[in-house]
């Protein structure tokens, strides 16, 4: 039998086709009963009328159970006003599996905590399909951008001895006989490979043993970090902008229907163009003074002050240089202002706040020296940094992209953890 | 100044251009100094005549020390003989860093532990850079071809509270409070994701804490993941054939070079078409007997007998319906022999062994249960994955395929550590 995805079925108009998958939901009126099929690729209403079946089958089919497991054979009849453009006119129902207990999840509103503990089943529903199927495009999109322009993915590894920014918020593991830590960050070794090659990503899960539990916090979650050898500020500043607008553009092309499902004002997303408003941190402070909010200068940007600055622009908000003193021991400083660091955040509009972070690194040895002794950190895990900045060292730039948090703002979803498939965070791994 | 890759500069044959890199090899016949430069796209030989630039920068150029970073500015001349067919005929050197120290590895050979442990410069190198290009378009190919046939992309945790096939590989982390492990697959996770899209694969790193210290073991390492609903152990064995075949088709196009840096026997990699053999465990058991290995019937392969197969084919094989008893508890019985199980490894030639792993799940609940008590597993932890089976189960199948084995095979690299940027083993985790 040759099952028919339900997304390529306007292409099958007139014919006969089977599909196989679950029942979304279920009405019936007077003589005919209207099921909603998923198959994970989309939802169609397949139309039974009483005489198409055999009494049987028509009894049978006003009664299953959502989640039934079923194949639906029917004629493709293209409908204008129906979802997708067609429904199937059913011939046969074949029923695979009819679920013995009622499904847990319905269609009244459920509370988060239990629809997180049932996250393997809550995948199904309309919005968390979409959510995700837009993070798929996303990734996709981040990982064409990069192929295009020559970039050479990279793995950091996911062990580290090292604490890039101290232990505190690091994760521990039994490593053997030795400890060591799961990584935050792939970026000090994004910098050996683009030393190697010039141009380089990482895409992989990053964690975060952070004791919080906002709407913006996961323990794990998926970075991407881009790193470029012979960059300043300004071309990974331009790198970002340019990232940022063929991710907006392709989830635009590729994933409108989920987007719609999710009631995404698509307006917002398609003014999303180059130039984006470049501030200096200064300017940043003054803009929060302003909107009267009590900031002190020389502090890094909090959260409500990134919310309050993100929703002040229509686009994504470039905030640099900031206060050296505030940023990681790896940052190099403003030749023009030693006092501030060339680093950029890059802020999400509509509130959502930080999505990147980065700038170009201190390439000079003894000053990156000087740094790490100041930054009371150990030396020795360091050695093989410092090696890059021995051995032809060369001005360089990158960033890291948070995932979720991009997949948050594409999506207008209020929580990162609806943002990942099986979200991890404070006192939540499970399933 | 703009910068042009050295993989570009065959387009601009006739032009003067900059190049941004490193000294990578560097020798002088009289009045001529020969430079070779890499910039990570590609290596170029600069030629630089004692009359083409001032005498100081004649002089200086010389006696610089491999992995100066420098800039050179020149002619593009088209030379067949030339490797990536161009030269560069040197109008002027702007030098970048002087290392002060040399450069800690030389042409000579070095060992592995000392190339390992200065893996961060390591990476430079002719043949791991190679490697790593190849290991990168592999990812590409993957992702494509699954992006290509309507697969979501579904990242599993990385932290999980359930323990898949036991306990004892398992890297066990303090998560705040409670104790968790790290993935070891991310399957089960897969197979709630293919109920909800169909379709699905994560792609992300997992973690084995074995003590073997061999040349196909990483403690941390890649691993792809498809799964997919209402199909059979037939329908994945062909997913996979046609998996492989895309990807070595792939990798020929856009890695050749690479693969020619390696020494690779090209010829073995452009015999690999479709139909891949296809052979049952015992004809797997009766062909180890020919060839004279004490093999037991009922065991599960080993790595020599993997060797052994693997080395009697010309392509990947394919060996499926392994004893039941050698294998994982959610493996559905072959309904035509219950002995065995409907699964299937596929083992790379040219001794290279296993790369793939897969099969047909259980997808009854009242088997599954019973499997979950033959295997002394606890119940509880397995809850959200027998609702799978609770709410419209239907037949799937998938596999799991291991990066840097499959990088290990198509490079012709003998261990898999070369094939991943920054190798963790049992008595390595740095840098």
């Amino acid at each position: 039998m040759t099952r028919t995805p339900i997304r390529d079925l306007p292409q099958h108009a007139g014919e006969t086709v089977t599909v196989s998958g679950w029942l979304y939901n279920r009405r019936s009126k007077g003589k005919i009963h209207f099921l909603q099929v998923r198959d994970g690729s989309g939802i169609v209403q397949a139309v039974m009328g009483q005489l198409d079946v055999s009494p049987e089958v028509f009894e049978r089919s006003g009664a299953l159970p959502y989640e039934t497991s079923l194949s639906v054979t029917g004629a493709v009849r293209a409908d204008a006003r129906a979802p997708g453009g067609v429904e199937l006119l059913v011939k046969d129902v074949a029923v695979h599996h009819e679920p013995p207990q009622e499904y847990p999840i319905s269609k009244q509103e459920h509370g988060p905590d239990f629809l997180l503990s049932n996250r393997h089943l809550w995948l199904r529903s309309r919005k968390p399909h979409a959510t995700l199927r837009v993070r798929d495009a996303a990734i996709t999109a981040v990982r064409r951008f990069f192929d295009e322009r020559g970039f050479v993915c990279l793995d950091a590894p996911i062990f580290t001895p090292s604490a890039c920014e101290g232990t505190t918020n690091l994760f521990k593991v039994q490593y053997f006989d030795e400890e060591c830590y799961l990584t935050q960050s792939g970026q000090l070794y994004m910098e050996a490979g683009a030393m190697a090659f010039g141009k380089v990503y990482c895409f992989g899960p990053t964690f975060r043993a952070e004791r919080s539990k906002t709407r913006r916090h996961l323990t794990e979650f998926w970075m991407l970090e881009p790193e470029v050898a012979y960059a300043t500020l300004e071309d990974i500043m331009d790198l970002a902008e340019e990232l940022i607008v063929a991710v907006v553009k392709h989830v635009l092309e590729h994933r409108r229907p989920e987007l719609q499902v999710l009631e995404r004002d698509l307006s917002k997303l398609e003014r999303i163009e180059r130039p984006f408003p470049r501030i200096r941190y200064a300017e940043a402070v003054a803009l929060l003074r302003e909107k009267g909010l009590p900031f002190e200068e020389g502090n890094d940007l909090g959260a409500p002050d990134e919310t309050a600055l993100s929703g002040h622009f229509d686009r994504p908000v470039l905030v640099h240089r900031y206060p050296a003193a505030v940023k990681a021991f790896y940052m190099k400083r403003d030749p023009a202002d030693e006092r501030y660091a060339l680093c950029v955040d890059v802020l999400a509009p509509e509130r959502v706040g930080e999505i990147i972070g980065g700038g170009q690194r201190e390439d000079d040895l003894a000053a990156l020296e000087r740094r790490i002794a100041e930054h009371g950190l150990p030396r020795e895990p360091f050695e093989w940094y410092l090696d890059l900045r021995r051995y032809g060292t060369v001005p360089h730039a990158g960033f890291g992209l948070g995932l979720e948090r991009t997949v948050a703002w594409l999506c207008g979803t209020e929580h990162v953890r609806e943002c990942i498939p099986f979200p991890r965070m404070l006192y939540r791994i499970y399933p």
